[in-house]
């Protein structure tokens, strides 16, 4: 028995119905199973999937939702199967906590697409029927499949958004082979996603063009993030120079944009990444025709790039930039989020904040 | 001197406004150069290219208009740097006529994406200010880098198809590496270019399903053109049976579309390939983003892959299944080619019945 484990003895903030508010909430996690690690949660990134499921965006919200699925803490507990982790590492959860592990895609660790569907790591019914909660919490209990070795010199707060926005950009960026220096990558949008593609992509040795319908984000764009250079998509001259300029496109615009423009700034044989959900996709067939361009969708990655990916950021000392805050501002954060003001993660300080 | 190019000694069908209604047209052809070769003129498909192109539906027709780009025929002449063709010899010629020899595309046999775009065989400024006129013709005189060998054995008047359907179906499945025996492929759209996705498929060892709005193809499809299966797409219980079963769609279908039931069918990682041109491409940002989805476009080929696909269909004996007419008939051809009534390519028995 885990002594962790004992009824509602996890403290957690839930949204109660599809105002999306956020108060305290206490439930119970599962005892730990032989293949389970149970993580006192020190930091939870806030994604905009916590938005979509405080507020019953999709339809299928199920209250309480406990949301966050940015997940990073210290190992509290470890199943008698569990080998790769120990009382005391770190480590980090992402938008996953569970799959079939016995398709293709999981036998290759791309669990993302696992046939079966990956459980994800909020109000999704797990395995044991219970419906998941996630980071907003004191602890989880995860099998160790989906658990993430973050490195003891890597800060916990900065390693939160890693495992959602990180993952999101870096799995497609490698996919399609972005990582090789001298190449030109856009990218649109210059939120959480946005601006980890920036990191990479200059990690990568890949000249950087910030492609964004506000001026007022080129100075940090610049100077802050180190991109090459920044365009206001909505200026038609400054497009225009740009055209048939750039190898990769990665848009991580979540609200609704034309894709035409950003095509015409892609080279023969350029590739469009799409990480963002914004209501449609539409283009004109020769913006994909004419050039043989591609345009290609991604959500997060498999275990196995997720690990490599925290493992890239430790060597390249690559850090999200963010902006920490103790959960009593969850609900404040969240607005701010909707309204894009945000620089550009939030970071719920869950140890120090959440008693 | 070129005694052949004497004034207005080529014999032609054009249309003189946007009524598109082809007649008789004499006109002159340059002078064979030194890297020129002059075709006597078999035969020339029938493209859609040649609707778009008399009926001013880009509005850039410039008439008299000479369509044809599916173009095979023996060569007559050869400028006196010639090396690869000799009189006698069947040459075919596509979609181009001259591009700048000198990017990185040409130089890399990839004419038809060159930087400063390649001059088109019909209806485009080549390099001595002319109009280029095309393959409704008594002959042509072309750079030799453009011409094609047919092999001897192969008939002229199925060649001619593959200078356009054939290739621009081609190219990207070798691109995207659809000649992998085993894997499947869906195509839309049975018009000159599907029926020849569905051989190249069959000959690749593919597993191939037509999808089509109409159970009258079924038959054909499965017997003449040696699919595997015929899904009707308006069927939603069919439809429904094969999702996430393709690994590839070639999309042919020149009409417009919706996106979203065709991108259901691929399997995680699945790659849809457009060379039609509807009005827009649409779809839902989850139907690319959830399994990694990729759609890409292209246009006909560069001039290696050209000839390589010709040498492909002589040697697995792939020939498109062809209607062929007399000159006389082609404006009832191009109506019919409107209401797609066709099975599956009009080709003009030029060397007949042009006189």
């Amino acid at each position: 028995m885990n002594s962790l484990s004992a009824n509602e003895d996890c403290l957690g903030w839930a949204a109660r119905d599809a105002s999306g508010v956020l108060s305290p909430y206490n439930f119970n996690r599962r005892t730990v199973r032989s293949d389970d690690v149970s993580i006192k949660i020190t930091h939870c990134g806030i994604c905009y999937a916590d938005v979509a499921g405080t507020r019953n965006e999709q339809g299928d919200s199920k209250y309480p939702l406990v949301p966050g699925h940015e997940i990073v803490g210290i190992v509290q507990e470890v199943g008698s199967n569990v080998k790769r982790f120990k009382i005391g590492d770190h480590v980090g959860v992402g938008t996953y906590v569970n799959s079939c592990r016995d398709c293709e895609y999981c036998k290759d660790e791309e669990e993302v697409h696992c046939v079966k569907i990956p459980v994800l790591t909020f109000n999704w019914v797990d395995d044991d029927g219970t419906i998941t909660k996630g980071g907003y919490s004191s602890y989880i209990v995860v099998h160790d499949r989906y658990c993430f070795r973050i490195p003891d010199d890597f800060p916990l707060a900065s390693a939160a958004p890693l495992l959602c926005a990180g993952i999101t950009v870096y799995s497609p960026m490698i996919r399609h082979k972005m990582n090789q220096p001298g190449k030109s990558l856009g990218v649109i949008g210059l939120g959480g996603l946005g601006h980890m593609a920036v990191k990479f992509g200059k990690a990568f040795g890949l000249n950087v063009t910030v492609l964004s319908t506000s001026i007022s984000k080129k100075e940090e764009a610049l100077t802050l993030l180190g991109a090459d250079k920044f365009v206001v998509s909505s200026d038609q001259e400054q497009m225009k120079a740009e055209a048939k300029s750039l190898d990769f496109i990665i848009d991580t615009a979540a609200g609704d944009h034309p894709f035409d423009p950003y095509m015409s700034l892609l080279k023969t044989g350029g590739v469009l990444v799409l990480v963002g959900f914004p209501s449609e996709v539409k283009f004109h067939p020769a913006s994909l025709n004419i050039g043989m361009k591609t345009v290609s969708g991604s959500v997060a990655g498999g275990t196995k790039l997720t690990q490599e990916m925290i493992d890239f950021c430790d060597a390249h000392k690559i850090y999200p930039n963010i902006e920490v805050i103790p959960i009593h501002y969850a609900n404040e954060a969240l607005e701010r989020l909707i309204k894009r003001d945000v620089k550009y993660r939030f970071v719920i300080d869950i140890e120090n904040s959440l008693k």
